[in-house]
């Protein structure tokens, strides 16, 4: 019997999710409908053909969401976040299996019951960080609890980096996902709890509380706090875990340049800049300096400002971005995050020929039931193949593509509302991954 | 003809409003309806009488609130902010004066056609600060205007702080105003512009990029930027000026250590302490210091943290708070800022005895007609007489009660939506609170 796969969405990173469902089409006897507002964009990289339909589509157009989602077996949703809910009701009413990368909200948990009353999965934070994080610490965690060990402190790092042959930037950085999600990172307070303490990082620290991280073979990054770690306490059946902290990995030496940015305010993205347009990066720069520094050289200024020294690395990294250049933007209407972040995406770009690079690292320690302590670090290094086929695009497309194959071939039978933390998931989708050379090197 | 006033809302700082009002009921032919959520609280202020009603009010009862306002002749609301816009929406429907104390909210600036078409006045921001200020500055501006000045810098500093006589803590402060907003006081980006430079200043620094104030015979204080002073280029007819900022005055050293509460993440209100109600204040602060911090003694951490000496004059008000003590909030889901305000509340008490003390200064630089650049300062300390009339209840509350007499009496005859910075208002408003004892020393 044909499947219908609905796929919504085909921005930044769909491509591997994309080829991997077409490639798989005719095997597994499914038709595949890719549903975006840009859909040339989407036919300049994948064929349309008797078993893949590339259509038009605006997600506020409640007539052809229902009418595309009531003709799937199963829905994938690459939408930005605030369009999943929608979606997810739709899914419901026509009793759709509903995947996502996404963070679970409250309202698609509170859909819990109806799904399984529908008998339908759905399923979010199902890519890279989340989704691969939580399959693989699950698999550990699960792993040690069978050996009647207890874990005593869990640390999860993920980063989407530039590949070190691809790096030719001072940060070691490079968009390889949204740019706004990473010059509005870590805004709000971190949450997470270490030696039975709770931890509260405020926004003004999240960049210089940090962690060295070390990756056998890859190299030295920095760690900071994702916002809130404490909510997986429960997902992963670690409610009593004395130390539980999820964070980002950023190449060493990024974050406490980037705090640059923080102390200045140049991320903040809750008012408009008087006349944005007019102004020079430099000019907004002065902007956000103290009226008493403003006899000082603009470098000096900002070194005195971070209490840095002017020549050191984290100035230097500051000053390559070019944000004290007599360079206007342009930008009308701007918040200062906009103005930083159209900056960046020019200094930041990856080019056709650039990889990108996905690593992963999780830290257990715990107990073995002998009351010996013990170490283990799994670490996971993807690297991608070109600007299209990325490891994030690698590492957040193929979860789903393979709990979607699973699903349809009916290998998974579950419903209701999850995190792919549930066994009967994790388990088949890392072992495909480890075929699609997305591997963890344990060292214990 | 009789006039009837109704004064919704009677809580903290509407005494002398009462009063005022009370006190000329017979003389001007008023009556008065006082409508508050606990009427027998104002009861036992206020005796009732055939000239002066009090009532239960309900803000979200929309019947009782159409009532209410139908039958009357003039409104002055002292609701919570978000309460004014349907009140103000009522007055158009029929045809009421409008008055208050609060910031102009783009939603009621809007109603600016149909209240010149129904043919009242909205007046908004017509207390202390805002109110005062506008009133007192506007004079100044007028008048350095008619003789041909050219205004360059205009600085206008606010505090309401606690009378050097009834000062017996290191802080100088004591709650005369809503607490929780002295809490969340400067979060945001405060906006200003100096020497033609539009300048930003984020909450990280709100409380360190300060300036020294000081008022003859009365102190030396801090005076911190407020949230947006650019609005009130257009608001003062000062479109051009090259420098404008609004601020607060605290008691000198007051932000120093203010700061620590915001460098540690105290002020915070977006989120939720875990177990909050079974955690002291000592277990608090400790969860937002770093880890790396955790072998030292808490005060040294917080010290270090801060880059203050342990022994000095900021750390030393930090902890006469009590928020090092192993003392438990018991309040359950609380924010940070709801803890640190609970315990703050308890510790800056106005007194049955306390006189607080409000504190105004406007600074001017201004160009003469003949080209000479002069000074203008002009201050404002108003002394409170007890707990209940308080300098703030006084400064917020006569502007108010002298508009609305003028209005009833058909003195004032503007229309429309309104800030108190018209020369038919001000004039006589600060004529008339000269005879209570509120005004202006000028040295120029």
């Amino acid at each position: 019997m044909i499947k219908n796969i609905l796929v919504l969405g085909a921005g930044r990173s769909s491509a591997v999710l994309i080829k991997y469902l077409i490639d798989n089409c005719e095997a597994c006897n499914w038709h595949l409908t890719i549903a975006d507002a840009a859909p040339e964009n989407v036919r300049t990289n994948f064929p349309e053909s008797n078993l893949v339909r590339i259509t038009a589509f605006d997600a506020s157009d409640v007539l052809q969401r229902e009418k595309e989602i009531s003709n799937a077996n199963l829905v994938i949703s690459l939408l930005p976040p605030q369009l999943h809910f929608p979606v997810a009701v739709d899914c419901i009413k026509y009793s759709k299996h509903f995947l996502t990368a996404s963070y679970l909200t409250p309202e698609i948990a509170e859909l819990d019951q109806q799904a399984r009353q529908k008998g339908i999965l759905m399923l979010n934070e199902c890519g890279l960080d989340p989704g691969i994080d939580h399959m693989s610490a699950m698999e550990i965690i699960n792993r040690l609890h069978n050996a009647g060990c207890t874990i005593l402190s869990f640390k999860s790092y993920t980063g989407g980096l530039v590949a070190p042959e691809s790096n030719d930037n001072p940060w070691g950085y490079k968009f390889s996902w949204n740019p706004r999600n990473v010059i509005l990172a870590g805004q709000g307070t971190a949450r997470y709890i270490n030696g039975s303490v709770y931890k509260y990082i405020p926004y003004s620290r999240v960049f210089t509380d940090i962690e060295t991280i070390n990756v056998d073979g890859t190299g030295t990054f920095d760690g900071y706090a994702n916002r809130d770690s404490l909510a997986y306490r429960h997902h992963y059946k670690l409610e009593n875990v004395p130390t539980l902290l999820r964070g980002t990995l950023r190449h060493s030496g990024f974050c406490r340049a980037w705090d640059i940015f923080v102390k200045l305010g140049l991320t903040d993205d809750s008012f408009v800049i008087e006349k944005s347009e007019e102004l020079t990066y430099a000019q907004i720069v002065r902007s956000f300096l103290p009226s008493s520094l403003k006899h000082r050289e603009l470098i000096d200024a900002v070194a005195y400002l971070c209490d840095l020294p002017v020549e050191g690395e984290a100035m230097s990294k500051f000053i390559w971005t070019g944000i004290l250049e007599e360079e206007k933007s342009g930008l009308k209407n701007a918040t200062p995050a906009m103005i930083l972040q159209h900056l960046l995406m020019s200094k930041w770009k990856l080019e056709p020929g650039d990889k990108d690079m996905v690593v992963m690292q999780h830290l257990f320690m715990y107990m073995n039931k002998d009351g010996v302590e013990k170490n283990l670090v799994s670490s996971l290094v993807v690297k991608g193949e070109n600007q299209q086929y990325t490891a994030m695009a690698k590492t957040v497309g193929l979860p789903l593509a393979i709990v979607a194959k699973l699903l349809l071939q009916e290998k998974i039978n579950i419903v209701g509302v999850h995190l792919p933390v549930i066994k009967e998931i994790y388990e088949p989708v890392l072992e495909e991954l480890k075929t699609e050379g997305i591997s963890f090197t344990e060292i214990n």
